[in-house]
């Protein structure tokens, strides 16, 4: 009897109602009944985003929501602003050389975040930026980005600000509207607690103004399409049928906790593992900017980072995620978003410690889950 | 109590299996489990497929296996020859023109099935034409093109053949490589009985060269990137994990059922089909190339068309498809394909005939489920 718990920033693990929901007999997408369903999820999906701009449900994974992004805002020739400081910074930087988009790169060292002010300036100097790509939270590293200081530095200016967040949304505040950024992507497998598959874009009208401009090659991912598509309550291409019918039950679920409770249980699921790392004697990766979203933590030495994921996993049931790209082996990573509770982090906390302890870390058993309980009690 | 029954062209209902599944708890994609089950699924697929050729899984609608289909065989500038014979035939002239590609089109009558002879002719007399695509079975009309004709003149000329088989593939016959089609599309929601969501696309090693060609952009739909995930074992993105763990629960279906049984049943219940309608009086849409997976049907005089299927739908639950785009209130479709079988038919056949009696068409009760079970009997 060997139970499994997942505890990775993507997929998160599902509610049972969502579950249940996948699980019922299929219904046409052009009927009342799925119409009404769509809306629903529309509506619901505007709340989540904290938006009055329509958002797009796209069939695809996020990148796909991303590449939405960039072929309908900008042509072959434009200039962009990418903050880079891990590897889904660096997708913006190769989705957009790919469409022939002159990239200006702020490389920020992986585990801090962007300096707003860096972005104000290089907007300064370079006139020709007509978007600035960025990323709330950097599942890659743990680090979430100060989105509304840098929404407070684009905003009076000629660019539009692009978030990523696709790890952040339903987990960590993104006041799109209040802020002022134009375009929030984001993907169905993190905070909102869904499969992969659907891909999510909304637009502010500074940001459709490029949208009608953009001579981007495009079709599938055409916003305009989609955007005429919404006036009839409709997707333009078969709706994903059954992972939209699972979006509305998630969707729900959000509405009844109310958005700053979600993000209030995220903060203390992060605090509590924060602070079980410093009990055991480790290090975050990101002392600076830990995400309340998931939390990277070194591997300390003389421990095989791989060896410790792999073996939590394969032996006990317990997923979290190792490193990615030059992170790996030197990192390990507990998400604490989407359909994670305080229980959850007690069981991912214990199994850690259960591994750490067999591969000869010397800390007091124990310790971590006790630090880790003091936060949840407060 | 009102039950609910669906015999329309995508979606297609599904098995209790793949809805099961749906509902299982998550998994993560990269992990030994989910690998296994997906190089399981991706071997299923070449069997259906009917190639040798990796078939690619990717997180979207069929159009986007479409587009896919375009962008990575052609780059602007370069001529393709496009079949139209309906909605989806034209779908491929939409996606090729904005990509920049120029379009010769064999504008085919509605209803009817291109002759490959004009395709023949066309292909010696523009030696630039790079591509040609055309549609297996054209869900718009219920017409099935004879592919393995015109893959009999595409082999050996300069330009590759791409088939849109989406509506086709796992209803009826298409022996890609003994054919020598070079690209095979397909979506989820139709023959795969699957929920909407995944699109396929497999390329024969002439269409590679294009591939590796194209200078069209495009980064997450980029078949060079899904090759190189594959040949590890994983996709470029994150894995559409929940649908394509229901795919491989349809493709063990398929797999035991084999080929050659699921396409005799789907002629089965086509000439059900078509035997019924005769018995009602009432016309095909196409005499000539109907189609095993679907069958139109004219409206008969004095019949209002859209009432006929609203009524059977929101009266009696069983719903089957209106006619589309300019087809719209002229035709209805009966679905036979994916999870449908001999007394689905029976009950969608009782349906029409209980509402076109109340709506005042004239025809002996009964006849046409008569002239459906004595073909269900042989």
């Amino acid at each position: 009897m060997k139970k499994n718990y997942l505890l990775t920033p993507g997929p998160t693990p599902l509610p049972p109602q969502v579950l249940e929901s996948m699980a019922r007999p299929i219904i046409h997408h052009r009927t009342p009944q799925f119409q009404a369903i769509l809306k629903e999820a529309s509506v619901g999906l505007k709340t989540v985003f904290q938006t009055s701009n329509d958002v797009f449900i796209i069939s695809s994974s996020g990148t796909g929501a991303m590449e939405a992004a960039v072929m309908n805002l900008l042509s072959c020739g434009d200039t962009a602003l990418v903050v880079q400081g891990g590897k889904f910074g660096e997708r913006w930087t190769e989705i957009s050389k790919a469409y022939g988009i002159n990239c200006e790169i702020i490389d920020v060292e992986w585990g801090k975040a962007v300096d707003p002010e860096e972005i104000s300036k290089r907007l300064k100097a370079n006139p020709k930026i007509k978007a600035v790509f960025t990323t709330l939270c950097e599942t890659s590293t743990g680090v979430d980005n100060d989105i509304e200081k840098i929404a407070g530095i684009t905003r009076d200016s000629h660019a539009v600000l692009v978030v990523d967040a696709i790890s952040g949304l339903g987990a960590i505040d993104l006041k799109t509207d209040a802020w002022g950024v134009d375009v929030v992507v984001s993907g169905s497998q993190k905070g909102l607690m869904l499969p992969p598959g659907l891909g999510f874009i909304s637009l502010s009208p500074k940001a459709w103004k490029l949208a009608e401009a953009s001579k981007s090659p495009r079709y599938y991912l055409d916003l305009r399409k989609a955007r005429k598509a919404l006036e009839k309550n409709d997707t333009p291409f078969t709706s994903s049928i059954t992972l939209i019918i699972a979006l509305n039950e998630a969707l729900k679920m959000m509405r009844e906790d109310g958005l700053e409770n979600i993000f209030a249980r995220h903060r203390k699921m992060a605090d509590a593992v924060r602070a079980a790392m410093k009990a055991l004697g480790l290090e975050l990766f990101s002392p600076t900017a830990a995400s309340d979203a998931v939390t990277a933590v070194k591997v300390p030495a003389g421990i095989d980072g791989e060896k410790l994921v792999k073996t939590m996993r394969d032996t006990y049931g317990v997923t979290i995620a190792g490193g990615q790209a030059e992170l790996k082996g030197k990192v390990f990573r507990i998400a604490h978003m989407g359909f994670i509770a305080e229980f959850d982090i007690i069981t991912g906390l214990s199994c850690l410690e259960k591994v750490l302890s067999t591969m000869g870390y010397k800390f007091t058993l124990g310790s971590g889950i006790k630090a880790a309980e003091e936060v949840f009690l407060k």
